[in-house]
C-alpha cells in the first residue's frame, strides 16, 4: 500500500495532518484481522474471542532507548514494536489475533514517517495473524510506541513459566545472539545494509506459530527471549522451582556469529558507543567490549548467551516427545534452582534491566 | 496497601530500585480481578471473556501535555490514566474486565511517586471492577502512560457511534464542563484543594456502570465525552449519518460552574498559561481567555459544550424508552447532518485535536 494516494500530507508533518488526519492515514495501512467484529473507529474494539477468554499484553519501544532514527527505518521500528507484543502472546501457546498501537510522537515528525511506520506494523501483525484494532495518538518530545497484542488460546491452556519439571528437555525455535551480533556491528560502524544480523536487530522476527505448536505438542513452560538466553531461562528456573542446565556445544553458535566476532576485533574508538541507547541486545557485555583478547567463538557464545530481542521462543517439553526440527534442544531441567551452561554459573551479566 | 513495608526502596529512585523492583512494587498493589485467569508475572495475561469476545481500547497519558506533576499527584495520574481507557469501554456498553499499563519515566522519579501512580490507578480499575493483568515499564525522558482496557459485552451487542436514528433522544450521565471549569481555575492560580471542579480535572469519575445499563436500555448509539461534548457529539452524528440538536436549556449549567466563571472574571497575567499542557480540557475558548467580557453563563455554557474529559457518557435513546434519572435528555436526532445548538451552529472551536 506504500505511496496511497489516498492520503493528503504525505510530504508534510504530523502536525499539518492533524490528529484525526494521523489516525485515517494510519487506519488506511492497518490489517482488519479476520477475528475482529469491531474495528478502529469507535470508542473501542471488539474482537472475537472463541476461547473465551482472552491472552494480552503490552509492549513500549522508544525512541533512543530501543531504536535510533539514524539506523532503523520507520518500517523497521513498526516490525520491531509489533513483534515484542506479538512474540510475548506465542509464548503463551497462543495464536495471535489483534494489535492496539499508541503513538505519541513530536508533530514535527514527517507524515511520510507515521505512514511508514503504520506499513511495519501492518506488515508484522499480517504475518502473525493479527488485525490491527484500536489505538491512540499524542503529541511528546520524542516518540513512543506502545503496542498491546491479543490471542487466544485455541481451548488450549495457557503454557505458562512455571511448568517446567525436572526431566524435561529444553528447546529453542528461533535464531540466539542474532540480534546482539546486528547491534554490535552496528554500534561499530561496520554493518552492512543486507547483512542478516543487522536485520535481525531492525526487525526481529519471532517464528509465531512456533508457539501454538509447541503447547499442542505438550510443553510444559514457555518464554520469548526478549531479555537474554540466560535471563529468560532464569525466569523460567524462578517460576518453576527447578534448575536449567544449559549446553554450550548445543547453542548453535554458527558462522555468522563468529564471522561478525572476527570483523569486530580490531577495537572501536569510543564515540562509537552511544549514550541512551540501550535495547535489551545490548546487554551482552561483548556488545560494549567487542573482543576484549577472547576468541571469536567466545565473544559469539556470549551473544547467544545474553543478547536479547531475537524474540524466539524456549520452552521446556516432556523427554519423550518427539519435537520437529525447528526446535533445538539445548538443555535440560533438573531439580534444584538457578541456571547453568555445561553444569556451571555463567560469568558476567546474564541480562538486561532497565532504570539501571 | 499505602505503606507496604515489603516494597524496599520506597525512598529512592526508580532507578534504585531497578526494573524488578519496580514492577514488584506496581504488582503489590494491583487488583487481580475477579475474571483475571493468568496475572502480571508472566509473557501474557489471560482474562476470561465470557461473552466470547473482547472489547479493547488505548489512551495515553503524557507528562506536561495531558498532566502537570505541580497540580496532579501520582495518584491523581493513575487516576486519569485509567479513567480514560476505562471510559472507552463502558462507552460500548461493557463492563471492564483489566488493564494492563505501560509506563515510561525518568530514572531519577522517586520510587514513591511509581508506588504512588500505582495505588491511583488500583484505585481506579478496583471502582471500575477491572483487574491490573499486565504492563511494562522502560526509562524515557518524560513520564508517558499508555493505558489498555479490556471489556466484557455480557453477550450484548456494542453500543456503536452508528446506531443513532432520527428521533431518537440525546441524553447524558455524569457532568459536562466540570473538568475544563477545573482547568481553568488551575490555571488562574485561584484553585481551591477542596475544590470539586479541580478535582473533576485531577481525577475524573465517569460513570462506568451507566455504560452497560444504557446498552440494557437499548441505546442506539453512544460515547464518552472525552474531545468535547460538540466534538464528541459531532463523532455520533457523522458515523450515524444524522444532524443532532443540543439544547442549552437542558445543558444544566449549574451554580458551581457560574461561580467558577464569576471567581475567573479578573483577567489573568499572561504567565499564568502554560505552553505545551494542552489536554482536551483545553480546547473551551474559555480557558484561553476566561471571560473576555462574556456572561458568567456564557462562559460556563461554553466549558459544557466544548470542555472534554469529564468522560461522561453520551448516548442516544429511542424516545419511548424511560430513562433512569442520571440521564439527562440534552438533544434530538433529526434526518440531516451536523451538531447545532438550539437549532444553530455553534462559533468557535469544538474540541481537541492533537498536534495542532
Amino acid at each position: 500500500m506504500r505511496g496511497g494516494g489516498e492520503i493528503a500530507g504525505d510530504e508534510g508533518s504530523v502536525a499539518d495532518l492533524g490528529e484525526w488526519g494521523v489516525i485515517a492515514a494510519l487506519k488506511a495501512r492497518m490489517p482488519a484481522g479476520a477475528l475482529t467484529l469491531v474495528g478502529i473507529g469507535d470508542d473501542s474494539a471488539v474482537v472475537s474471542a472463541p476461547s473465551g477468554s482472552v491472552v494480552a499484553a503490552v509492549d513500549l519501544l522508544i525512541e533512543g532507548r530501543h531504536f535510533r532514527r539514524d539506523w532503523s527505518s520507520a518500517y523497521d521500528v513498526g516490525v520491531k514494536a509489533a513483534a515484542r507484543s506479538l512474540a510475548d502472546i506465542a509464548a503463551m501457546g497462543a495464536v495471535n489475533t489483534a494489535l492496539l498501537v499508541a503513538l505519541a510522537t513530536p508533530g514535527t515528525i514527517p507524515a511520510r514517517w507515521a505512514t511508514d511506520l503504520a506499513e511495519g506494523l501492518a506488515a508484522e501483525a499480517t504475518r502473525a495473524g493479527a488485525g490491527i484494532v484500536g489505538g491512540d495518538t499524542a503529541r511528546a518530545d520524542s516518540i513512543t510506541l506502545s503496542v498491546t497484542a491479543l490471542g487466544d488460546l485455541e481451548g488450549r491452556r495457557p503454557v505458562l513459566r512455571s511448568g517446567a519439571g525436572p526431566g524435561d528437555v529444553i528447546a529453542v525455535a528461533g535464531p540466539l545472539g542474532h540480534s546482539a551480533a546486528g547491534l554490535a556491528l552496528l554500534t561499530a560502524g561496520t554493518a552492512e545494509a543486507a547483512d542478516e544480523l543487522v536485520t535481525a536487530h531492525l526487525r526481529p522476527a519471532p517464528p509465531y506459530d512456533a508457539g501454538p505448536e509447541a503447547a499442542r505438542l505438550g510443553a510444559t513452560a514457555m518464554i520469548d527471549v526478549s531479555d537474554g538466553l540466560l535471563a529468560d531461562v532464569g525466569h523460567v528456573a524462578a517460576a518453576s522451582g527447578v534448575h536449567i542446565n544449559l549446553k554450550a556445544a548445543s547453542l548453535a553458535v554458527g558462522s555468522a556469529l563468529r564471522e561478525a566476532a572476527a570483523r569486530l576485533a580490531v577495537p572501536l574508538p569510543p564515540s562509537r558507543t552511544t549514550a541512551g541507547y540501550s535495547p535489551a541486545t545490548a546487554s551482552a557485555s561483548s556488545v560494549r567490549s567487542p573482543s576484549g583478547g577472547r576468541s571469536e567463538t567466545a565473544v559469539a557464545l556470549d551473544w547467544v548467551l545474553t543478547g536479547g530481542e531475537d524474540h524466539s521462543l524456549v520452552a521446556a517439553f516432556p523427554a519423550a516427545v518427539t519435537l520437529p526440527a525447528r526446535w533445538r534442544v539445548i538443555g535440560e531441567v533438573r531439580a534444584g534452582a538457578g541456571v547453568t551452561v555445561d553444569g556451571v554459573p555463567h560469568e558476567g551479566p546474564a541480562g538486561w534491566q532497565h532504570f539501571r
